[in-house]
């Protein structure tokens, strides 16, 4: 793809982010990326192919960003949980794309093949580091992932009454982030 | 109210509760509303003002029954915990309506009484319980109260790629959220 053609690629995507992070799936409008963009619809389409598509290709170019700024060791759960808070407070998009995919209809039926992957080599890592003694097993791997997962969004995507009573500011929150996946594997 | 009237206003807060529930408020339609409950599309804007009032409306009805279900004592949040999850895995519609409430532009705007009342009374109830000695303070009680909440909707509300993953079924499920929120506070 020629220079300017990626660059146009690249806008769209960005915006696409952005649409999709605040609107959702059924909530983005393609016309309002293709502004956001300066790019035509009809690129858009031809690029990524449908909007479900283009949902797919922002969930992953935010993922691959994710994977690439946070390290996962299944030995340091709790580190990993501060580093996955700390991305999500600094990006919510990655936090804000998940929450949409989980809801929505059609996203429940458009499983997307980065997420599952990267789920199940976590799961496995976690799994191995129990069976050989270096993780507590009190709790599954597949639940112990899927509650650093919930713990370390929690304060990044909840409702408007907790945002507002919330104190403490960032330094607590993730303090205590840390203290539960400390328990959790302790 | 008449009877008639009641029974109206009461089939249209049900189909709210569906749609809205699937939807979100910016996805749901007043129409479709309207024909679920067999009543016009004037009556529900006689009856509740506005779409972002009805909405408030299903999740305080969505609320107010979740209260009368599961009864909370903060000395005791590995049961409460339980059965959060419990009532949301039977009733996922509370937990599919806080997650749009989180999500959605607009919902950020409108935060609702009951739910902040709800946070406040419980927040307070841990924090005196973490003052007496009587629940483990290493973990600050709206930090605590959120990572119970986040735990217990974790596998109600998920993406797709996790749900197909996941195995183990429902006691898996309930015995790892209780083991969660023991270590939480033991």
């Amino acid at each position: 793809m020629p220079g300017d053609a990626e660059a146009t690629k690249q806008r769209i995507l960005e915006a696409a982010i952005a649409e999709f992070a605040a609107r959702g799936s059924a909530g983005a409008r393609i016309d309002r990326i293709a502004a956001a963009a300066s790019a035509n619809k009809q690129l858009i389409y031809a690029y990524f192919g449908s909007k479900q598509a283009l949902f797919g290709a922002a969930i992953e170019n935010q993922l691959e960003r994710f994977h690439e700024s946070v390290p996962f060791d299944p030995t340091r759960l709790a580190d990993f949980a501060v580093d996955v808070y700390d991305f999500f407070a600094a990006h919510p998009e990655l936090a804000r794309l998940g929450g949409w995919h989980a809801l929505e209809e059609e996203q429940r039926e458009h499983p997307i093949p980065a997420i599952a992957e990267a789920w199940r080599e976590r799961v496995r890592a976690i799994a191995r580091a129990q069976r050989n003694g270096s993780v507590n097993a009190a709790i599954p791997a597949p639940e112990l992932l899927l509650f650093v997962f919930a713990v370390a969004r929690a304060y990044v995507v909840t409702t408007p009454e907790v945002s507002l009573a919330a104190r403490g500011g960032n330094a607590r929150r993730r303090k205590s982030v840390r203290e539960a996946i400390q328990r959790l594997v302790g």
